[in-house]
Formats: C-alpha cells, sequence, structure tokens
C-alpha cells in the first residue's frame, strides 16, 4: 500500500506444490541502508522463479553485475526486477514449460532512494510494471480475491500507517481462512516516507497474540454485525 | 445453500465476453409442478455451453427424448444435466477449443421430488457432480472467491432460510463490488424443505430498497467495525 504517510507491506510465508508439499519460505526482502535508501520486494508465484529472481538481485545481473543494492533509482530498482526476472525466464522457461509448469511469477517492490520519491510497483512475469497512483493506492499478488474487498472499503492513499497494517492483517486473514495456500508467519513493515530506513518490522505469527485479537474481534463483529441486518419483508 | 429448513438459491445475471460485450443473461432455470416437484438449475461458464445444455434439459435428449421436467429422481436429474453438458461437448466443443475457447461450464442443481429427500448437487463441466451435506451445505460457481468468506462465517446447516438469504444477498454483495462481471437482477428463490413449490422467488435489481438498505449497513457497519478494531502496541 502506497499511503501519503508512507508504505504498508505485508507478506504470507506459505508455499505449495499441491496439498502435500506446503513449506514456508518468507516472500519479503529487504535492501536497506539506512539514511540513503529502503527497497523491499514480495514475491508471488513459482518459488523456483521468485527465488531465482532475488539471489540474482543479491548477486547481481550475469551481464553486469548490476545489483538492487546499488541501483540509483525506483525506476531502475523495478527495471533490473524485470531484468532479472526475464533472464530467469530465457535460462529456466523452457524446461520449466517443457515440464508442463507456467512461468509463473509475479512481484511488489516499493521503497524509496535519499532525495528521491517513495514508489511502488507491481512487476509481471514478462518483466513490465506498472506503479500505484494516489487513486490505486495499492496492490497484491497472489491469491488476492479473498483479501481484496475489505482493503477496497477501508484503504484509500490518505489512510493513516497503522490503520492500513491493520487492514492488511485483517485482509490476510481472510485469505489464509479461505485458502490453505495463505499461512503464517506473516512479514509486515511499515515504512514512513522520507524516512529512508524501516520503521516497524514485525514477524507476525499465527500465535501472535495482537493479531488472534483483532482476528477474534474481527470475526466476532461482523457475525454481530449480520445478525443487525434487518430482515426482508417478503410475503 | 441446503439447510435444514431448505434451499436458498441465489444467482446473478452478468455476462460478458470482454469489457466492450456485456450483457444481462438469467442464469436460474425452474422446473416447477406445485405438490409434485421443484426443480432449479443454475448455471456459470461459457453462456453458448449453459444455453445449449438448458434448452436441451427442456426439449429432451436427442438420444431419448428425456426431460427435466420428467426425472424420476434428483440423482436422475442431477445424471440428465451430465448427459446433456457432455451432449453439447461432443458437437460443440470440438469446434469451441478449435477457436482457442475452452468448453467452460459449471451448474448448481437443487430440488425435491415428492416422496424424495431434497438435495443439491454441483455438476462439473465433465459432467460428473458431488452432493452438498450438512458439513458442506453450500456451492459456489462462476466468480466464487470475493463472496466466499461470509459465507463460511455465517452459514451452517442449521442456519434459518431468511438468514441464509440475507447472507447470499451480502456474498453478492461483495462479488458484485469487486468483480465488473458479477452484476443485477439478482435471482433469489428459498425453498421450503418437503412444500414442493417455491416459497419466495424475488428478481432483486438494482434499485430494490431492501437490498440498497442491506448493502448499506453492511458497508456501513464494517467500516465502523474495523475502527473500533484495537491499535497495536508495536513501538
Amino acid at each position: 500500500m502506497l499511503l501519503e504517510g508512507g508504505l504498508v507491506l505485508v507478506s504470507d510465508s506459505r508455499t505449495n506444490a499441491g496439498v502435500d508439499r506446503i513449506a514456508t519460505f518468507r516472500k519479503m526482502s529487504v535492501w536497506e541502508e539506512p539514511g540513503e535508501r529502503f527497497i523491499a520486494l514480495m514475491t508471488a508465484g513459482n518459488l523456483a522463479v521468485s527465488q531465482a529472481v532475488v539471489t540474482m538481485l543479491r548477486e547481481g545481473m550475469p551481464e553486469d553485475g548490476e545489483t538492487m543494492a546499488g541501483v540509483p533509482t525506483m525506476t531502475a530498482a523495478a527495471r533490473l526486477v524485470g531484468r532479472a526476472v526475464r533472464e530467469v525466464d530465457r535460462v529456466d522457461g523452457p524446461a520449466l514449460r517443457a515440464h508442463g509448469s507456467e512461468f509463473a511469477a509475479s512481484f511488489i517492490l516499493g521503497g524509496q532512494i535519499k532525495g528521491r520519491r517513495l514508489r511502488l510497483f507491481n512487476i509481471y512475469a514478462a518483466g513490465n510494471f506498472v506503479e500505484a497512483t494516489a487513486e490505486t493506492p495499492y496492490f497484491q499478488i497472489g491469491e488476492t480475491k479473498y483479501g481484496k474487498p475489505i482493503i477496497d472499503r477501508v484503504v484509500a492513499s490518505s489512510t493513516g500507517l497503522v490503520e492500513a497494517a491493520k487492514c492488511a492483517l485483517i485482509s490476510m486473514d481472510s485469505s489464509m481462512r479461505s485458502n490453505l495456500s495463505v499461512g503464517p508467519p506473516i512479514d509486515l513493515v511499515i515504512y514512513e516516507r522520507d524516512a529512508l530506513q524501516v520503521g516497524t518490522r514485525k514477524v507476525i505469527e499465527e500465535s501472535d497474540p495482537y493479531f488472534n485479537q483483532i482476528r477474534k474481534r474481527w470475526s466476532d463483529g461482523l457475525r454481530m454485525l449480520f445478525a443487525t441486518l434487518p430482515d426482508p419483508e417478503w410475503e
């Protein structure tokens, strides 16, 4: 979420290759140099693809050694992710497709570099990307649908960072309840605009007291709210 | 929804073939002979496929003339839908696939025939089907995800018919808000177990006062509920 106050970034940690191959992998990578830059990348899709991309961003592009830690601007960062995903596609894509797998990968990239604007991008498997704006201040990747309605109802560009983080957790809760392939721990990062370093970074486990408190209040509250809706006057 | 009290059936009326080919087609067909039988079929997927299936069920199977109006049991009704969808696939499937379209169709069939049990089936494009039970008392087809969380939270086999109908409308509202391909009018049927005739049948237009009242109260209530969630105590 790209808000007036900054960024709220949330990712789950579950991957699956069928219901008997469920594992926990974190999906958020952060490059931070306090006072200079903060960049975070979240991934969805084929884990082998997204890990290969992240590794390439850390170790450097085969062609010229460019790394995420060294990009001069956020646009350059988005282009670098695009280049990396195309490079992984070039190397691994044909074999993946020959084995009947899709080359599925998507990325959310957010951050700020000193002296420049805070930005948020959604990068596709083809390596191209779109940018969040005040009118459409958030992106989702992966299992997006169950958790979308509450974000649409609550979040605008002017929403406060803590409010938005709460909404992101409730949204993740809806996805987790409806889809077994979404699961904890949840990585949460709050970045205050122009801070040039992480504000809050939390790893929220399934047993987290605050997360469980708002999950329960939300769930109970929804049922109570539903119970207050008037009955129809049909015959 | 298959409930202790009976059935609640809801369908929207929007079809699209791209955003510039949006049209209104009702997706619920009812066969009723008061005191003898009540059968309703809802459809999703390729409109040409689902219309061909419904036409065949009304006019009779090419092979033996069997119609939905004449089936002896609900299992026979579900098998007949399966036969019809396979026949449409046999005739139209190869040409559809040759034009790069999928043979996409799914069906929810519910009803009761005198002296027999009330039943609810989900029938797939392959013509096979599953049946709802007390543990899993509802099916969704088409755009299912946005509207699923509220049903999971509210509906059990013991839920009353009016309560379940309200939930179905709120679920449909969530889908309509999040996906332009879901739209009014909404067909709603409530069938009381063993009544052998429709209890309530409503066509709910976008301007329907009751629907708008509960949509608005739900929307306002969700935002109020969200606002009451406690803030985290992260530094």
